[in-house]
């Protein structure tokens, strides 16, 4: 049996749980793994705090070089945000300790530096908490698909959005109110900027990505859209059309070591795709590989247990498996998100109640040239799928004559080709 | 770099899939994993048949000698079926040799035996490929829950029959009808008894559950029923009800080395089960484990190229990881599948036309003490769900005065508790 002595930093809902988690999850790890975590030190902003684990009063400190000094072998990361995490991380990896972390926004700004890091230092950083809470994604990339080149990966990276969007579908309640009301009961932050603005999916993206393409893009160069924008109506004319709107998180490679695409944003699924039916707070994770097809994983992306599971998971790996990093390949050449060519999802609010047939709105767009594949309307609103889409489309429907327009919102649309490509292999279902 | 000689069994479609995809990702594996595997020789049944892959005619031989002679590391099996594959994967493990197998009846009827034998000759036998394809599952659970106990598995685990079922339920047609044109276009095989009565998932559910449960259930003791009596109109009735029917392969274990209960059979999944949106040739697997919460795997669960890919994973990983695999603990308590207790669907097709109206249904099975949770009826079928389950009841309600049945089907639904569970997490989502 060896003993491992772990320091913890930082004990809200991320660093209790773990420390939890590690108590009774003792002898399932002692057995499996021969291994008994113990955590020696813990660190705390205010050390007088009352706590709702009991009994650590002795591990807790306010002093990090004392976590250091505690006999610890692995540092667990669990304060969030970038400083001072960043400087407690740098200075762990910096004194020989393995790192465990579930902080997102720490390693998609600072990944590289700290995986560097710890490499010259020869101990390991692991972060599989980071992304998608409890589903093993990270370790999936890094493990299973070894001999695949991963050229696409979307993602619902985000509960919160998708706990708002899939309300706001089911019961056709505006943003506004399902926000307001998921705040109310703790769903939601006071400041939702982060969830709903996209940002904390963009870290997500930017972790997942950079393993898959073996290349890094830079967090503040990646296209981000928020959900603030999106009504019922949308919705449910997106749904008639046979599309699910999710905020997804997209990223795709084109050729190995080729330019790369990435963007957060409200995105179109077919209903038959594996993520489209993705609801509430769930997360979920689509591999496109060139040799097994598509992979998705699909689970809990937050909360105490299952963010607790996976750093729990990295402390057993950390002495189980080999470092499942890679070098990175160059700077790559970025391509913007949502390119022209494919097909896109235009939804217009009219001005005048009176809305037209959609057979006669497909006739009349396809009068100025435009390739309509389907169009619905109800509510004051009208909706419609163009293929082989161009940004200047837009501006020739908003002027298109005899609709009254107040909003018009254009949207991607992923895996059309993924149905597309699965009918060879049985047709009829996609 | 290292030179890794492989031996390949058969050389149909999983075996020729193998072959191209080491070709064709050698590149990939050779950066990552700096291996190369070599095929030094093939084994097949006729040396002088047509072959799709080209330039392999020196590595052919029928002499399985010949094979172990050509300076091989790695066997992989790709033969199927339990003989001659168990004799040739026994010599080759005794040999000193490595193996992966896509093989599910080898490793469901003969796992435990050939593990011992690697175990014993300190070598390795790999088997992803054999559940859900390129589903990486048993790599999931052999390195990522090593701190989990996993106490539920739910899976569709056969995409033949996942198929015939998203085709009757979406176009309302029978299943032989179904399975008829599967067969002429060469989806299903021209005997479908594996595939439709539940053989081949019962085989996977084995090996599911002896790597999660670690415990050995024999695979003639699992409960095992097919698909050939659902018809368009009891899966009308369930989707109405609020539920998919899919095929379904369970195993459970009630607390550590507690008794388990193994079954396949067509089962409820409320809508917003994870699995129920699963559909057509696509595989999924549902993992519940104690801290993690529930995760889901889904992929393609055959076809040449993401079998390929399990296998040429798993030759990597030989090479890479630690052994997943753990000690089996003694005999387990078998408890019977689809006990009573529970939530309950049943469906009946009427003699006569005339369908009584649900609510009066309702009404009349309380008054003989039955709880009746919903009923609906169409097509002169009618449906309900008794909550409190007991076999007992489906006696009571077939001579249920004023209904001339001319069938009566009863179905276990699953995942409801999951669903109950959610709700605190995030109240209005399940």
């Amino acid at each position: 049996m060896k003993r491992i002595g772990v320091g913890l930093l930082g004990f809200g809902t991320v660093g209790g749980g773990v420390y939890n988690a590690l108590q009774s999850q003792e002898d399932v790890i002692l057995k499996r793994t021969e291994t008994l975590f113990e955590v020696r030190s813990i660190l705390v902003k205010e050390k007088e705090k009352e706590r709702a684990v009991k009994g650590v009063q002795s591990l807790i400190t306010t002093d990090f070089d004392r976590v250091l000094e505690a006999g610890v072998e692995v540092i667990v990361e669990a304060i969030g945000g970038t400083e001072p995490a960043r400087m407690y991380v740098e200075r762990a990896l910096e004194a020989g300790c393995h790192v465990v972390t579930a902080n997102k926004e720490l390693m998609a700004k600072h990944g590289v530096q700290l995986e560097r890091l710890a490499r010259d230092r020869k101990v390991q950083i692991l972060y599989e908490a980071s992304v998608g809470g409890g589903i093993p994604v990270l370790g999936t990339m890094g493990h299973f698909l070894k001999a695949n080149r991963v050229h696409r990966i979307s993602g619902i990276l985000n509960g919160t959005t998708n706990y708002i969007l899939t309300r706001m579908s089911r019961e056709g309640v505006s943003f506004a109110e399902v926000l307001a009301e998921a705040q109310q009961k703790g769903y939601a932050e006071a400041d939702p900027a982060a969830d709903v603005d996209g940002f904390d999916a963009v870290y997500k993206l930017a972790v997942l990505c950079r393993l898959a393409f073996e290349t890094e893009v830079p967090v503040g160069q990646i296209l981000r859209e928020g959900i603030r924008d999106i009504t019922p109506e949308e919705l449910e004319l997106a749904r008639k059309l046979g599309y699910a709107v999710k905020l997804l998180a997209t990223g795709e490679q084109y050729g190995e070591k080729g330019p790369v695409s990435l963007g957060v944003g409200p995105t179109l699924l077919p209903l038959s795709h594996p993520l489209a039916g993705v609801d509430g707070v769930y997360n979920a994770i689509h591999l496109e590989g060139d040799v097994v097809g598509d992979v998705t994983l699909v689970g809990r992306g937050a909360g105490e247990k299952p963010t607790a599971s996976a750093v729990v998971e990295d402390l057993c790996n950390l002495y189980r498996l080999p470092s499942p990093r890679l070098p990175l390949s160059g700077e790559p050449l970025l391509l913007p998100a949502g390119e022209a060519g494919g097909s896109r999802f235009i939804f217009m609010k009219l001005r005048d109640r009176e809305v037209p047939e959609p057979e006669q709105l497909c006739r009349s767009l396809e009068g100025i040239g435009l390739e309509v594949v389907d169009a619905v309307s109800a509510h004051g609103g009208v909706a419609f799928i163009l293929r082989r889409w161009d940004p200047s489309h837009t501006s020739i429907v908003v002027t298109e004559p005899g609709l009254e327009l107040s909003r018009i919102t254009s949207r991607p649309i992923q895996g059309v080709n993924l149905s597309q490509e699965r009918q060879p292999e049985m047709e009829g279902v996609v």
